[in-house]
């Protein structure tokens, strides 16, 4: 079905990319090492272009577009990094985009997507599918889905295989889960790089819909838009094209607390002094508390930066000795 | 009168910390140098042990006392990152070590200190210097003064000397003046490594007492503790040994405002994703404010990481878009 979702398509968006995404560090920390009883190393897209490996997939996906087509313009429905991550790679690109937006995204979003020259239109939070793709058909932009689409998956997966490069092949890779388009991109990377890694999905509990996707081989969806601090994972379905490459490439899924979010969040801010969103910290947590027994060498992609710092400021004001 | 306070001590302290303290990356920003006009290189001693670059001092000094020294003790007065600095060097090589803090010290930073198995003592604000002397008096413990020390200047000038490895030759370094320790370590290491910098010295407004002792060519004293959101940089002295160099080797001497470092601030946490503390903004914020003019190759020292979240939360909260 999605067969062309191969690792030579990551291997074709790394050259692509090069020179204009970010190689971004990986960090590592003996105070973590030390509580995960393991190697650990960050793959930190919070360093990325934009704040979040985001501009990854949208570069590749914009530069694949013919002249014609790069002409009449792209268009997303967004109000987060992916937005972002498009509005940059089109203007780098001199392709128009268009950005469709909640009416109630934070200021500070819309500030910053407007920053990279694209045109935002808002509309009701729930209107946002449908006028995205009334706005494509009748403007004949080409709609670039922030997931389900297989170049946006092979340009997520870029962060992954870079990450081999370089650190080498590791035990276990942990991924956060939104729509599915790192880890399926990830999972593609560790085919090629490191086979007998360990990809795992990791996802806040409320918003488990890719774990059980994962499980029952069909796209599950949530009934309402799971209230979890990582707002990057508040995605109620994953991609067809993400199950299709994550059921064949993805080891197992887990989930997390809100309370191991936060805990993690707060480590890492506090010990390594960098800035990580809450979906990043879905992914470190089971490495951190041991919720999910590894050993060896153990990457973690930290998938952004783009905080909230209102979240942020309200519970860390909680308690202050960690 | 401290001749012995020559490039070669820095050179020396770099090959004894050498795989004890990180070699700390040095981060850049395409949006820093749009907005700097020049190619600013951020040298992050945020993501050194402890969090501040005061690891290097304390373990450059630890390190070079005799093993019958060593066996009676360290001791200093500090509630900030030397007293976290000298706690772990001290572990590290098996030297019992007793910290004097004030008693309003913030009860993360005791635990934080606490945690290095140093031994805390408690007493007045005031009274700390006293009676840090007179513990080291009746015990026979070696004082580490946190910056009027030969040791902890040269172990402080191995990060600029590392910074000048990563980078090559720069046309100024910017770095922000406490005690004195840092910029006298790092014009040091200036002279050696890349003798046409300009190593200029920031102080805040309300503690510009090495501004006035530097142009003055004696130690100045502020009557009062300086009341600045850099809280690493109240204090009211700077030492003898570190205006000797100083009044040699630093170029120029700046002060920057309240406002500037909280935007400084700002800017680093949100758009590079990295946390610095008050103390670091001060050395960028005349680079990224431009109200010192620069151009060519600027390096900025980032003194550490260790913020008080309370005083973070309470000024972000006041304003959303930046």
């Amino acid at each position: 079905m999605f067969d062309h979702l191969i690792p030579q398509r990551v291997a074709e968006a790394t050259a692509r990319i090069h020179g204009i995404a970010h190689v971004t560090p990986v960090l590592t920390s003996r105070t973590l090492n030390a509580r995960a009883g393991s190697a650990v190393f960050l793959k930190c897209e919070n360093l990325q272009r934009v704040g979040a490996f985001k501009f990854r997939g949208a570069y590749n996906a914009v530069s694949r577009l013919d002249d014609g087509t790069r002409a009449k313009g792209v268009i997303t429905h967004s109000s987060g990094n992916h937005a972002q991550g498009l509005a940059l790679a089109s203007k780098l690109l001199g392709v128009p985009c268009t950005i469709v937006m909640p009416d109630n995204a934070p200021a500070v979003k819309k500030a910053a997507t407007a920053g990279y020259g694209a045109t935002i239109v808002q509309c009701a939070p729930i209107d946002r599918e449908r006028v995205a793709l009334q706005l494509a058909q009748a403007n004949e932009y080409t709609l670039i889905h922030p997931y389900d689409n297989g170049n946006i998956i092979a340009g997520a997966g870029t962060a992954a295989w870079e990450l081999f490069d370089q650190v080498g092949e590791l035990d276990y890779l942990f991924v956060p889960v939104g729509g599915g388009g790192l880890i399926s991109g990830s999972a593609l990377a560790a085919v090629e790089r490191s086979p007998g890694c360990r990809v795992i999905g990791v996802e806040p509990e409320s918003a488990d819909d890719a774990n059980q996707s994962w499980r029952n081989g069909t796209v599950t969806t949530l009934d309402v838009v799971p209230d979890t601090l990582a707002d990057g994972l508040r995605t109620r379905f994953i991609g067809e094209r993400n199950l299709f490459v994550m059921q064949r490439y993805v080891s197992d899924m887990t989930t997390v607390s809100e309370v191991a979010i936060q805990v993690t969040l707060r480590f890492v801010w506090e010990r390594m002094k960098i800035i990580i969103e809450p979906s990043s910290a879905v992914a470190l947590a089971p490495v951190l508390l041991g919720t999910y027994p590894v050993r060896g060498r153990v990457g973690v992609l930290i998938s952004g930066g783009n905080v909230s710092w209102d979240v942020v400021c309200r519970f860390l004001s909680i308690d202050r000795v960690s």
